[in-house]
């Protein structure tokens, strides 16, 4: 199938239904993504106020057979909110639709549009002593529809689940350019095919999510934070199975960081305060969150005490107070940027079944080995299995300096990972970036029924094309 | 489309590609179901022993454009488990596929295939000190794959969520016979379209499940429970936000139970031991899972006096020892049977927004006394909304005296059901009973969204037909 330009023609098609001021001229931010990977091609910019323009735009565009490209925060990591192939696109931004609809504090309900920013939707929680629990570095940009459409991640999965896990309903246009009220503040509700779920992580392929009924929770009244020394990954992950049988689901993140980004940080942004005078080889960064009859640094502390005795844990602080943990995560949420400046050859979000995650460090670390000498900084929310496994030059040498060897890193990780039963997209989804490693990787009956559902839905292939499935 | 019989000449052909041992007489109870209300028709029964047979069937039933009826333990009551309409169908029943292929304690996960009795996945759970927490009154009998296939809730969705959130990853044969391994541990994988989810309730319309990876949990160590009476719904709402802002997510079950249950108990099952004198108008039953460091009795007695002070209940028994708690929990359980044996007139599963619980409540039974005389017991999972709202004769009446009655008495029960945003199948789905209200409530873009995927993946119609969709 072949998509038609968003010309001047298609604007004055567009015209002659919506108002002028839905339009905009494209700025180069709508172009670009965060790690400057893509760069979109000239294309036609709308920011609908409400849910029926867009539907408007969308069942115009499929009239018309113009591509769509979905725009929430542009901090996607994977290229899908990039306007780049083929024939010029329509850019449809949901900013304009940011508003919070309804916030039920009793239902531990919010009902937000899909363009109001992720911090947003936190600080519209807390305004009603609840918590939204999705956190991510880019919650600052990031917009709630992206979020779902990419089911995003973050350092609150261990104990509040995905993105997809925090959503009860949404309203959404269809490829046709049908709204679907889907909007349903309901725990169960089972009646036919969940159409939500498959909103969510098709990355705006099946459809455009307009708005959201989300979960909050009760604010844990105590929280506490601890950085542990382990040995080796092994050692963490004996230590997390001992923290779920102290504290259950209070156990609200941990996170494993390797020396290498600790030194990363002493490199790259040497004002960042750093809790150890030497780096173990490997920290856990474990945060709790209590009732309210629980004292938070005696919980931790009695866990540390455990864990030295079973041999699992060698050095660690315990946060005497809101300070310290901030310090304690204000070094976790540095790792990226230092990742950044000192610039990876290769980037891996990926995630392992748990049991296998020391054998795949192991093997990964072999593996890259064979092919050159590199620095790896491996850190994560390993809780989840998730790992973000990147790969640098070594001290002296640039990426520049290893794009022939880029290919060869990222083959090398993502068969590792798919031998080890583990995903070559943990958070980050598929996007633009990894349509061919899908092909590759993915189970063929998966693939082939996607490729179904997509056809079903989206005939016209109008949809972010391109993203997660190649054009038909 | 005309689905074709279920003959001897299909007969002869799977016993071509198929051990003969595979094939089983048809007996009575894979055509009956648990309310007696439906009788399936004649049709061949087959239980495949692994994955490939199943495929197999499912090929085979594909080219001959036979239908095929997927059966795990019969317990289902919408009747999407039962062979009634059209040509003779193919029962592909699970119940062979009944081994736990592997156990995770450290990942926190169990594999099992679709056949597995409910009882047996919490045991092989219980086996390595976790708890699967997915438990309802048929547990004994009913198997995951249906489970999953339905969606199923039960006691533990407050806490651990429905069926689908207890789900990690799949193992299926798809309407074309293909099988997809999408039997992944991991709890994040942002990979393309999630068929799991799409598969999840979709009650075997869109293919067979045959195994899946569960997530386990760690065992509370410390668990209690407490019977309090409370004035009203909303009284009762109140006090859920109360436990849960003393006790977060460690609150594991909150179950609301009118007085006309412990009426009915007192008329059916008079040997059941009640713990009021008096039963009051509302009763809360909670339970809670703690952390080691914290009293059940204590915590519980805690939130009663703050209850009491806040005018939220009047009076309540808190369990002092397990058999206590097994006493409150036992009243609970044997509400279905007295109902059973009271005989309902129309019962409804359904959910309601949880703010306009108790106007829904009020307003229902405005509604029912419209219409005539009647007992309504109304009991259910409070803390999801999810409401069991069935409507009873008066003394010295039966269910049969009443049929005339029982259409007005749905309609208006569902009618305000959907005006006030709930759902018409909590926890049941839709099975063939729903099918008609389905089309009538359901969202015009969700249903016609869902007609394209059951056509996209299954263009013969061969998988359930006439379950959840009517037949295209």
């Amino acid at each position: 199938m072949t998509l038609n330009p968003a010309d001047t023609a298609f604007r004055d098609r567009l015209s002659a239904v919506l108002p002028d001021d839905v339009f905009r001229p494209v700025e180069p931010r709508y172009l670009e993504e965060p790690r400057g990977r893509y760069a979109g091609q000239s294309a036609l910019l709308a920011l609908p106020r409400n849910t029926g323009e867009v539907a408007t735009l969308i069942r115009e565009a499929g009239e018309a057979g113009v591509g769509v490209v979905p725009y929430g925060g542009g901090t996607g990591l994977v290229g899908g909110q990039i306007a780049q192939d083929g024939p010029a696109r329509l850019i449809l931004s949901l900013e304009r639709m940011n508003k919070v609809r309804d916030v039920y504090p009793d239902e531990n309900v919010i009902v937000v549009e899909a363009g109001v920013i992720l911090a947003d939707v936190q600080a519209a929680a807390d305004a009603v002593d609840r918590l939204f629990p999705l956190s991510l570095a880019a919650e600052g940009t990031a917009r709630i529809g992206g979020n779902l459409a990419t089911n995003a991640g973050g350092t609150g999965v261990l104990r509040y689940g995905n993105a997809r896990d925090l959503c009860l309903g949404l309203e959404a246009v269809l490829p046709d350019g049908q709204i679907w009220n889907g909007l349903t503040r309901l725990r169960k509700n089972n009646t036919g095919y969940d159409l939500r779920h498959l909103l969510i992580g098709a990355e705006g392929t099946l459809g455009v999510i307009t708005a959201a009924a989300l979960k909050l929770f009760a604010k844990p009244p105590r929280r506490g934070t601890a950085l542990l020394a382990v040995e080796n990954p092994r050692a963490a992950l004996d230590l997390l199975s001992l923290a779920r049988s102290q504290l259950g689901e209070m156990v609200s993140a941990f996170e494993l960081m390797h020396r290498q980004g600790f030194e990363f940080l002493t490199e790259a942004l040497p004002d960042v305060r750093q809790p150890f005078e030497t780096p173990p080889e490997w920290t856990v960064l474990i945060d709790v969150g209590l009732s309210a009859d629980l004292d938070p640094a005696t919980s931790l502390e009695k866990l540390f005490e455990a864990a030295m005795e079973a041999g699992l844990v060698q050095d660690g602080l315990v946060a005497q107070n809101q300070q310290q943990a901030n310090e304690f995560w204000y070094i976790r949420e540095m790792l990226p940027e230092a990742n950044r400046r000192i610039g990876s050859i290769s980037s891996h979000d990926i995630s392992i079944p748990l049991g296998a995650l020391p054998d795949f460090i192991a093997q990964g670390n072999a593996a890259i080995a064979d092919i050159g000498a590199f620095r790896i900084n491996c850190f994560g929310h390993v809780g989840d299995g998730n790992l973000h496994y990147n790969v640098f030059p070594m001290p002296g040498k640039s990426r520049s300096d290893h794009e022939n060897a880029r290919h060869a890193i990222k083959r090398a990780v993502h068969d590792l990972v798919d031998q080890m039963g583990g995903s070559i997209s943990a958070e980050h989804g598929i996007g633009r970036t990894k349509v061919d490693d899908l092909e590759r990787y993915g189970d063929p009956a998966k693939l082939s029924a996607m490729r179904a559902i997509k056809a079903a839905l989206d005939p016209k292939g109008i949809m972010n094309p391109g993203a997660v499935l190649r054009e038909a």
